[in-house]
């Protein structure tokens, strides 16, 4: 077995797709198990686009599930995106035909794993995923595998490398947004339509996954809280970073008597942290655990390169012939990790309020916070700049998110107070 | 074979050992391959010393070799430590006998990983070793399977707890070496013959394991350039701070058409580089990669229960029956990296003098190293303090160091040049 030469069938050619082809046209016998490896059929939308990497001599699929099933494919690389329609059908079609699945996509092993996993372990063959996590910086094997003497607490951390790249340069240009969205646009670093990245729901899928690692569950997205970068001001990273924050999109996911808490939101972190300072299109991962303390990874988490770099390792993780569940218990015995009630946890927060400039506003707000048990712990005022109103900045000390979540809507209601309150978490980092 | 269970041996009772025995007491199917492992031998140095886990019911063997032998054992984990003696001897009789090997011994694999992987590969079994490198802290997995889709270029990081808490503690404060070092011997941080960690040589051992397994060599300890922390003065210290820098043990390997130049040597990293920023006990390590860029791992490098947590991770790994040879490539393809020339490479260097005050001696120095080809690439000079004379500091340009060694030898010669001038080089990183 160690010597055998694999077959590999690879739908989706993208920038990721183009790259793995070169790859292993390149290094056919990269594997450390041995063996050579040689790709034996493809498929993509179009099979006449232009691409770095010439594939006239490659078997032509026009059907994913046709090359999941065809014969001379002993592995299946999935490379197409999306969490249902041809990439399921075809990681279906090969894991029933007994074919190892190595896939990039994020969603559907967020969204369906733990029915995938089902089919990969009553099949008796592996299904991995780590290029769906910070792509090359290897995330996945980390928690799967290297940290399984360990019991882990938390994971938090920089999933998204567009909203990343667009907070960077809205603090380091001052610019708003929409602005750096649109450069981002052009410069292909975002999506035509971002909303998977800005929206948070890509970084979402990502942690989605890892907590399922972490915490032997099945992947439950749906109950994983989400919110995105596309609130996020350039007054707040200002006020944050005055008060000794930056403001991050982090996505984390932490297990308590509660159950398991998965969530992804734009988060203060102090300056020095090295999640503030990890900047650009960075990724970036925390990792605690009872005995091991807290591991740190950074690398590039998106990009051709480094992505079919670990959709190559994944490749030769198979070779090796390793049995482990997906998710580190069998599939039969995995339970989804149920939504927590936020409502009982506590959180220290970052609350922004446009305010009439009039005498008695502050005592008003400090008053109604102080009423609810909200306890200050630091309060900025900058002059009024060119909107109407004075923005104030205030953080707390910890507090439930229930008496918080209160006490903002009564302030909301204060005629002095003249846009709905900004509030966003401090990271427990 | 996936929910076989296994019997395990220990070889080596200290505080890894022990807390070893705690997690799998506790944990005993915490293999996500499934099955369950017990611990059906031990053997340390002493039999009746205090330990936090009661071994009075586990069977006890005297001999290492014995207990590497012994039937009931299906997987035998040595922590005894050293190179040679006992911990060979075992190791080599478990391979011998068809038994998997996990051992946290750094020395035993950088001094004879070549000799025992044949023997692990002739024998069908694997021998794995996470817990020898960054202690829990997964640096051997990530090298040796996560990064096997891309051509590695280089590693370069702080590999030993021990010497950065002292240059840490040095720094902040503002103490020499010895008395430093003589806390950390009270305080457990450091044997009570520290050389092995003070001296580079713990380093050094880990550096040539993870750059056999980046470049796939046969480790070759003999030909890894070591130099210690034992000459870095507080004047070093200070200095390499005005001009932006702090003093790490960096530990690296790199590979050049010239070959694999692995080294440790204290040296100057700027002090916004995440490396600078690793303190305290800190390990720290960068990977780059062609197409993967640089990945950044960070955590504890030491400590039983990280170092446990990886031993426990090494024996999970084992349960998956995974086959992989032990240095990338089957051990009789394996040559050992060889010395690289180094007065053929090039580096970046800062240089400490101590001169008389008196005129002239600044344009001494100047012109010999412009005469040799060192360009200068600052100076600082500072006030005379309690010693005689006056300490100046410079640093260069790239410069060949066959070139700065000779300019070196040449200002040691001038009468105005009172002590051996201090060299180190700034990373490259």
């Amino acid at each position: 077995m160690s010597s055998q030469d694999w077959r590999i069938g690879v739908a989706g050619l993208g920038t990721v797709g183009s790259g793995l082809l070169t790859f292993l046209g390149e290094n056919p016998g990269f594997a450390p198990a041995g063996g050579k490896v040689s790709v034996t059929g493809v498929t993509a939308r179009s099979r006449t686009r232009p691409r770095p990497y010439d594939i006239s001599n490659l078997p032509w699929f026009d059907d994913p599930v046709a090359l999941a099933s065809a014969p001379d494919v002993d592995l299946f690389v999935e490379l197409i995106g999306g969490s249902d329609g041809p990439a399921k059908a075809a990681v279906e079609a090969a894991l029933k035909a007994g074919k190892p699945v190595v896939t990039a996509n994020k969603a559907l092993i967020a969204e369906h794993g733990a029915e995938l996993a089902a089919l990969a372990e009553a099949h008796g063959v592996p299904l991995l995923f780590e290029a769906a996590v910070m792509g090359g910086t290897p995330a996945v094997k980390v928690v799967r595998e290297a940290l399984v003497g360990d019991e882990l607490l938390s994971i938090s951390g920089i999933l998204n490398g567009t909203c990343n790249f667009i907070l960077s340069e809205m603090e380091s240009g001052g610019r708003a947004f929409a602005e750096v969205l649109a450069e981002a646009q052009r410069l292909g670093y975002a999506e035509a339509d971002p909303t998977m990245d800005v929206g948070g729901f890509d970084a979402a899928h990502k942690i989605t996954i890892l907590a399922a690692l972490a915490f032997s569950c099945a992947p439950n997205f749906a109950a994983c809280e989400v919110e995105g970068i596309d609130q996020v001001e350039l007054l707040d990273i200002r006020m944050a970073k005055d008060l000794g924050y930056r403001i991050k999109l982090i996505a984390s996911a932490d297990r308590s008597e509660a159950g398991v808490g998965v969530r992804v939101h734009p988060s203060l972190v102090p300056l020095d942290h090295p999640l503030a300072q990890a900047g650009g299109a960075l990724n970036a991962l925390f990792i605690e655990g009872r005995r091991l303390g807290r591991i740190f990874i950074q690398g590039a988490g998106a990009g051709a390169g480094p992505t079919a770099a670990a959709v190559a390792a994944d490749i030769a993780d198979v070779m090796t012939a390793a049995r482990r569940p997906v998710f580190q218990r069998p599939a039969g015995e995995l339970t989804a990790f149920a939504a927590v009630d936020r409502s009982r946890s506590e959180v220290r927060a970052y609350l922004r309020l446009l305010v009439k400039d009039e005498p008695g506003v502050i005592a008003a707000v400090s008053e109604t916070l102080a009423e609810a048990g909200v306890s200050i712990e630091s309060f900025l005022q900058k002059p009024a700049a060119e909107t109407e109103g004075v923005p104030i900045v205030l953080t707390t000390h910890q507090v439930s998110e229930a008496v918080l979540s209160e006490a903002v809507t009564q302030i909301a209601r204060h005629p002095a107070v003249l846009q709905a309150p900004r509030l966003m978490r401090i990271a427990r980092i």
